[in-house]
């Protein structure tokens, strides 16, 4: 076993395994990156390894699993250090914040951007447009508080939060494609304009933001065999 | 204004509050309690500190608030440094299980346990006393794993996960009542069993654990306005 061993379990089109795979590619640290395929069953390697929740990412570190995409980010955060590059903010009260934002993403943003495929009615469709909407106006808000005239939210470089936003931006992307919609107007959200092209093309993160019509054909093929499972 | 201004903004009965209030007396910091009553509205100060959620608890300190129980309780490690006693595990691996369980606790438990008071058929309650029951098998498991044959989940002292679990004793006591059951059982669940004592009586915690019929009471008259909300 090397002094690293580093495996991610994962799939090219979760967000939260985009954000496993920044957080190593800012520390340079290497990796080996295991695909679940989606409808193919889950891997042994999976089930021994997040037996909870049964879900990617999972990041093994010298055989020692860690779930959860957040957790893992710290995780990554606080065992490389390698690079001087830190992810989490070094003031506490920065790094509440942060934390605050990331998990508004997780609890409540990201379901919104989900509901604009998944929703089956008109009505369900216009609440998950308007939920990413009212995210991204607050997003916008804490991007001015917390870049502090910066490129991104955590400063100079890409922190925390940065990752745990900039992960969605693919499926915030097909979001915009399904509904005819520009949610990010290069206006009204100048700060976030400019953020999510930064940000999408920072080496460490511009081989991992799925392009828009792979991701849009993979989703409808996700969504369909789902309803087509819960009608049987 | 005082070097360490802090409020929290909170209520006896809320876990979640209790978390705050434990890890300010862990690491001995003077604060005001300023009590949300419920029903009476919600206060000014709640509304401008936590606009996302409108929810308790807020820590203010020196005038910034921090919202989210478990962001609160990191940041009140990171900041206050006077006794040497640390909440969060030193070791990166040891955090990021104590991050795991307490999301857990969070995202699964802690529903289930609210599901015994408010669940409007036996199915519903039989489901959700399954899945307390579920949980605990789970944390006991994790108990033996990260106490290391110390007393806490934190080892020697009480650490993040003792307080993430342990904030939810109050009601967990009110489950078993209202279900007739005991869930932590003295035989098969040894680790939790003892724990839960030692938690519950010591000099941080023992004030703050509700009273159990002083809870259950209060806990049948927020669901008795919330089922007559619903039909009105």
């Amino acid at each position: 076993m090397a002094v690293n061993d580093v495996k991610v379990l994962g799939s090219w089109s979760s967000p939260y395994v985009i954000r496993t795979r920044i957080a190593l590619n800012l520390k340079q640290v290497d990796y080996q990156f295991l695909q679940e395929t989606f409808g193919a069953g889950k891997s042994e390697l999976l089930l021994k390894s997040n037996p909870v929740y049964k879900k990617i990412p999972v990041l093994i570190h010298n055989d020692k699993p860690v779930c959860e995409s957040l957790i893992i980010v710290q995780y990554v955060d606080e065992v490389f250090n390698g690079p001087s590059i830190s992810i989490l903010p070094s003031d506490p009260y920065d790094r509440a914040l942060a934390r605050f934002w990331a998990a508004y993403v997780d609890d409540k943003w990201f379901a919104s951007m989900q509901g604009i495929a998944a929703g089956k009615t008109d009505q369900e469709k216009k609440t998950a447009m308007e939920g990413v909407s009212t995210g991204l106006e607050l997003l916008e808000d804490a991007f001015q508080k917390l870049s502090k005239g910066k490129g991104f939210f955590g400063g100079e470089t890409i922190g925390y939060l940065d990752i745990a936003v900039g992960s969605c931006l693919g499926w915030l992307r097909v979001a915009e494609k399904l509904s005819g919609t520009t949610f990010i107007d290069e206006t009204k959200m100048s700060g976030l304009y400019g953020w999510a092209e930064r940000f999408c093309s920072a080496p460490a993160v511009k081989d991992l933001i799925p392009e828009t019509e792979k991701l849009l054909e993979f989703i409808k093929m996700v969504f369909a065999k789902m309803n087509s499972a819960a009608l049987k």
